[in-house]
């Protein structure tokens, strides 16, 4: 049976390829995207979630949109990363669907709590200001949802400051909400995702499947290497968020390690760094994990296969 | 035209004379009372508000719950000032009105937007979170109410702390959010609060009412000036809650002074401190005042004639 | 018999007011004075120190260099208060006597280390990177003192953030450092030191001495009271330091509470204050208090009257 | 030329070892040892170096105690890791030398101002509150001394917490002082230790070296091993402070790696991180650099050796 997620993210490229894989594998059923503030302003994730919808013709499920700002701190975005719109690169189309009229965190609420126990898997690849405001406003979900997969933080590697990633610190206090809920989390942090390298051959796999979707994604990654090449110095863009889709997929594309984490919340330097606890074995009740080595092979392979299945749209 | 106002508290001694007092004051249009954890858990305070409506025959309003528990914080009260109950000292009657169905923080969302702008007062007693949730949730609020005006902080005095109020210590995270949205605000804190003593001469005003309500306020008062001399030491226990009322009602039972106000997140000694700048005069565009003198016996005049109005009530 | 007295300063305008004060008061046998980066850089404040012992004609007592930096903070300084020379005003005298050729936590240690226990009072005027240092260095001195009576801090005022006032904000760490040392501490605190304005009628009481050092006090206080019209909007200028040197000459000259203090590290709006604990009477053991009430004249007739002793100097 | 070097330490089983390599080795030229609190009290700690003294036959050279606590927070020793004494495990003979008159900071000021410029290491293996006073004290050093080969901190790996380490963790505030010198750092810490592990093997040609100094090791390490374990879980125990004299007498010993390193200060998780930032590639001015690799059998090589040079002791 397919794995029932909502997809929480901000596009941005990598989601935009997140929302892909989602979509076109076949042991997912994507119930609803929703998005927040991150990459770039709320209006613009919203819009190019949207403008992915259309590009790879996802229709009957709900997009909605999610908090515009971080609980605590000031709007922070990645245009270095991500461009002006948020997802620089190719043309986008204009968006065919509406934005659901409900807010996100209704949605993510009353979706959660009409289905029955242990069968959603939340997906969040974004700051995490949505899902928290979940937990809190309907503390029943932390217990019905399967588990959290999220893309966010890093054992042993930062981004957005030596030790801390760009989608805890945007919101530290929301990661701290979402780590210190009981549900099940596996962590898909930098130090997994920076093996999910966008490499020639991957480009060349990507090519080789020769549909508009396809295409869709070489423009995007064409942009996104030039800006994670200018910006931190890598050869291939790392493609963070599909790692988590991929996570859920098959547990297989990746080894993870449980280990008990929390968010530093009043560091000076280590502001929302996701502290991992490895100096023993992780306690019988430590309900997150981290994701460690990635298939890198299976990764792509998965990702080439969806956009095979998605198949040529007419856009 | 009688002010509209939504009551955010948690009953508790001095919330429960709030609520008398918004509804025996004819200036005032009590639209809702919502809770949240405070004084005692949100099951508690909840229970005490809707023994309360039955204590002062109060119907025809939603009495709804919101969060049980802080935003970041691990939940705190306060028994050794409220009691196990929240509201211990009088026999409470059992409830005959039920709780709203619907979230605290969607039915303050839904009645400051079905109402026209700049015509609801949120007058909160108690931790923010139902506040700042709310904030986050429809950030359309801020700009649709006419003012904030809410027990909480003090600029030179401290109860939880040398520097922090109880309501603001117990969710920072939360007030933060609320001080920082551009609303006007006025903070009635324990600097006027603690001027609001329940003293002999004013115990003997309520009971020369004479009703079953008046009673009740005296044995919740003989109760709680007992829990503050052993607590605090107060030889009359200073009744807070209601000067927020009072404010509304008139703002001439007290002086205000314009201050910018924020509040610390991260000291070791000063979290949850309501940091007033009286350096310089303040700003243009400041947002936020203090309540500084009160007038006793306005205040206390006030609170009897709500007595008065409620009149006898057969519990 | 005499005080004893080390002077551990910053002149600095005040700075300069204290040291003449403690010269001619018959009253305080000034044992030596030290410096400590603050109002300026170390450099100047020491050159300032001297110049201030020609003006005064003091001799015979070692002006000893301390501390260049904080403990851990970057160097600020007051040049909006105190000028680009942290003497600015009246025109300085070359120096004649030389900066002893002990660092001046040393030469603090060896002072009161070869003195009688309980003999000395320690007068710090400054931030308290020596005194820190000294305490860090030689722990045995913190029993041997006397006392230690500061110019710093303040309960309910700020200057240098909103609850934070400049000497211990610009090195908290050795604030932290003295303050949790068990000698008694009388914190002279900006509560009390925003008593001590210099109104016309002092500076007529002062002018009429008609001496050398008088002028040089006058010019001093006609810069000091421009910045401080200027950066703070003060009609007349407060003359914080010697309200220090006055308490040890009389205690009578201020009353005192007292109350336990501790300094904030952490805050972020909050760093440096000096955090009083009024909610309770101090317990048995409490070693700090604060000056609360001055008495002004007395304090000016202190000033006057030790100009007068000092009488001409031709310098 | 034998490299000059000041071992400050708190002995401590690792620490005695350092002393042993550092006396044996003919590449170091071991100018002074001083003490600070640390693995136990100072007075602990001062009289296990002076009883290392006696173990090694070391004279001539001096012996200082520094600081009895650290600059800002508690004590903290590590009972659970170096027993009672400091030293559990061997016998320890009565000391034959006298600790120095002097302060262990004055001593260090000394010494280094008395030698040529970038003749001296620094070699701290404790709590860094003797080298930050000595910074603050005698600015000057930072300058003169050759180099600082410190063990302590971690970039990947906690002891005290989950990302701070016990040399760092017990003085952070003395740590951001010596990392924010900008003297060269080369910060030995538990990536690299934790391959200094006392293997059976290494055991086996300690033992072989068969003095009583070698036995001494031997005892000495048979309770490192059983602590560890039982506190730890490790199967071997790390000996930390030796591999920073290693470096000292060939850096060949571990591989380094350039990076910018700061002290977290204010983290609620991550109070005393030694936060590196591998981002980019290290600026260059960088002043600090980690070690990496250990050559694990070059570096107990290099303690035989020294057992074995120092030979025969009649205790």
């Amino acid at each position: 049976m397919a794995k029932k997620i909502i997809l929480d993210c901000d596009p941005g490229h990598d989601d935009a390829i997140a929302i892909l894989l989602a979509h076109g594998n076949p042991d997912i059923e994507l119930l609803a995207v929703t998005t927040v503030v991150g990459n770039q302003t709320l209006e613009k994730v919203t819009r190019n979630a949207l403008a992915v919808a259309r590009i790879a013709n996802i229709t009957g499920i709900p997009f909605a949109a999610g908090a515009a700002r971080p609980l605590i701190r000031q709007v922070e975005t990645a245009p270095d990363i991500h461009g002006d719109s948020g997802l620089d690169g190719p043309v986008l189309p204009e968006p065919t669907i509406s934005v659901d009229s409900r807010h996100a965190v209704d949605l993510i609420i009353e979706t959660i709590m009409s289905h029955p126990p242990k069968t959603i898997t939340l997906v969040p690849t974004a700051g995490l200001t949505n899902i928290a405001l979940a937990a809190r406003l309907e503390p029943l979900i932390v217990e019905r949802v399967k588990e959290v997969v999220l893309m966010g933080g890093g054992y042993h590697v930062g981004n957005w400051s030596p030790v801390a990633e760009f989608n805890i610190k945007i919101d530290p206090e929301a990661a701290h909400i979402v780590f210190n809920e009981k549900w099940p989390i596996t962590m898909v942090g930098l130090d997994l995702t920076h093996q999910a390298l966008a490499t020639p051959d991957v480009i060349e796999q990507i090519r080789a499947v020769g549909t508009k979707p396809a295409t869709f994604v070489l423009e995007m990654l064409e942009f996104f290497g030039t800006m994670y090449k200018s910006a931190q110095g890598f050869d291939a863009p790392p493609v963070h968020d599909p790692c988590a889709v991929a996570y859920v997929i098959d547990p297989a594309v990746m080894s993870v390690q449980k280990v008990p984490i929390d968010i530093e919340l009043t560091g000076t330097l280590t502001l929302g760094m996701t502290v991992a606890d490895f100096r023993a074995p992780p306690p019988a009740d430590c309900h997150t994990q981290v994701g460690v080595k990635l298939n890198h092979q299976y990764f792509w392979d998965l990702i080439v296969d969806a956009l095979k299945r998605i198949g040529e749209v007419h856009i």
